[in-house]
């Protein structure tokens, strides 16, 4: 028996994504299937933004001739997405630690998720392909545990290792996904957060951030004027030990104000354009470092870093204390176009997070 | 006998320094000395732009209410400065640890340097008091080694520990004294400098840091030319760990710039009103760290730190490695008007550093 799968590829980057971006078929020939391959079927596949800034190029490199079908032959092809959850359906003879029905998740990024299936040889591959474990997650969970909830987790613990009940975070972009993960675990631990969303956002999205557990939200003219002291927000209780900065530009210096004495701004994001401003004298008054943060980087440094992550946003999920950010499904169908597809979710991204649902 | 003191003294800060500056006299009664007293006479006091902001209101407290004479009645002055040399005069029955003819610097800032004679208890304000012998330096090593050479010292092996043999430093205000000292410093252990000064500087200055061992030195515009690339300069060989950044401003997005992967911006002054301002995108790819470093800082937190600071200075001086920065000498006489040649002092030292001679 065999299968044909489908791929949204590209063989250069390219920010002309219509052109970039390519449909390509392959075939499993379950016959042909290696003693240490193991087939996967996509379930569900996120766009994040660091997924299209990959195809731009000078990003985060994919991975080139990703494996897809039974056929071995090198194929110059990267496959789009770097998350994403599948099913396993098919072991070859030698495969010990998976089993037909596991769910799973890429390890490590590059692996190209934007496929209906994959073929992964999980010994010959073994920093790329391995797996992590997913089996007790729902779908929902699992198809964005990846990098959304996993960067909030790092961010957490990364730069402060002993957090004090009542110490406090603040955050721009405070209704992104990562952001309403990030004031969830805060919340867990007793660690306030003052999240900025954009000005003119609806009640809506303040009602939702509060109900994740928010201590305060505040539009960005009301957090950048002039006036505005932290401690209207904080009453002097507990230190400003965290400030998180996703897009740069204007908010970047009010985070920086913000910071109690030895704070620390960590950038893990450029969506804004990421320039970075700030009163010099205020860093040196109050001994602020800046500092970068990277899942991927990290990843790739310390690939169990990310497995030991997932199994703790995981263990939260499954305990009822974490709740998945809402997102938009697309569902696409396995006799459809997948490439177009992809470029009309891509195209959602603006008004929320989408996920492509593989059925 | 009976000593007749002058002192720079303020009651309050503020910017309007002629009117803030004070000139006290007080009397040293030889026979009034307690037994814990040292009486040390002043021989230079360097005018550090630290001292002015100080004076200013909001950087560094001063410490009110400096004994002047022998009088012990409270007074409710600050003396201004915070860096000298001084050479002990006269000693109280209980001294063991001082004696008459050691030449000492004050270990912690806010001793108040600008006068002409200190009585100091040497138990009761231990904090503030105890000094560091300088015996074995020249008057102009001992002058101005408690901040510019300290600061360097620091600057170079706080933030980066495992220096190797063709690293690079880069720092604007290159041809300020602390970035003279850091340049014969990681000369000494074979790192590269890269020293960026303002436009128009002449040809001797070039010269003056090429002989202290800089690898470089640029112009404002020859570093912020959208063309210049910092392996113009490294030629891809070693690694650029630390920028230096004492004054803000357009230069310090072109040291983020020129940093390597993993590489740090410390930010030791705001002499330029003190803005920074870099490219995100480059603080995450390259994962740099901004830092904040202030000699005071570390002194209060780790006074030993100082102590051991000034004693690896003093070796490199008395081993002949590192050379006394040139500064203006401006001398004081007894019967002169201290405040006049202070501010006078002051208002000269955009064209240098300027050194007060007691005589």
């Amino acid at each position: 028996m065999t299968i044909t799968g489908k791929a949204t590829t590209y063989s250069a980057p390219g920010s002309d994504l219509p052109n970039v971006l390519q449909q390509t078929t392959f075939v499993i020939d379950e016959a042909a299937i290696q003693p240490n391959d193991v087939v996967v079927k996509t379930l569900a596949t996120p766009i994040n933004p660091s997924d299209v800034a990959q195809i731009f190029g000078g990003y985060n490199d994919a991975v080139p001739s990703t494996r897809l079908g039974s056929d071995t032959t090198p194929q110059p092809l990267s496959v789009g997405g770097n998350e994403g959850v599948f099913k396993v359906i098919q072991i070859g003879s030698n495969v010990k630690n998976y089993e037909v029905g596991d769910v799973v998740i890429p390890k490590l990024p590059g692996f190209g998720t934007w496929r209906t299936h994959a073929v992964v040889d999980i010994t010959q591959d073994s920093d790329l392909t391995p797996f992590i474990k997913v089996n007790d997650l729902t779908i929902d969970q699992a198809a964005t545990i990846s990098i959304n909830p996993s960067t909030a987790y790092q961010l957490l613990h990364q730069f402060v290792k002993d957090w004090k009940s009542g110490d406090w975070i603040i955050q721009n972009a405070g209704n992104s996904q990562a952001s309403k993960y990030l004031t969830q675990l805060a919340k867990l631990i007793n660690v306030n957060v003052l999240s900025i969303v954009r000005d003119g956002k609806p009640q809506e999205l303040y009602d939702e951030l509060y109900e994740l557990g928010a201590t305060k939200v505040l539009s960005e003219s009301e957090f950048l004027h002039p006036e505005f002291n932290i401690e209207d927000v904080t009453k002097g209780e507990g230190n400003v030990r965290l400030a998180l900065n996703s897009i740069g530009g204007e908010t970047v210096g009010g985070l920086v104000k913000g910071l109690s004495r030895n704070g620390v701004l960590a950038t893990y994001g450029v969506l804004g354009g990421g320039k970075i401003s700030y009163d010099g004298r205020i860093q040196l008054f109050k001994n602020i470092s800046t500092r970068a943060y990277w899942l991927t980087a990290n990843t790739k440094a310390n690939p169990q870093s990310k497995v030991d992550t997932v199994e703790a946003v995981s263990k939260l999920f499954k305990e009822g204390k974490l709740k998945v950010a809402a997102y938009n499904k697309v569902k696409f169908d396995s006799t459809g176009d997948l490439k177009a597809t992809i470029l009309n979710t891509i195209g959602k991204s603006k008004s929320g997070k989408q996920v492509v649902i593989y059925e």
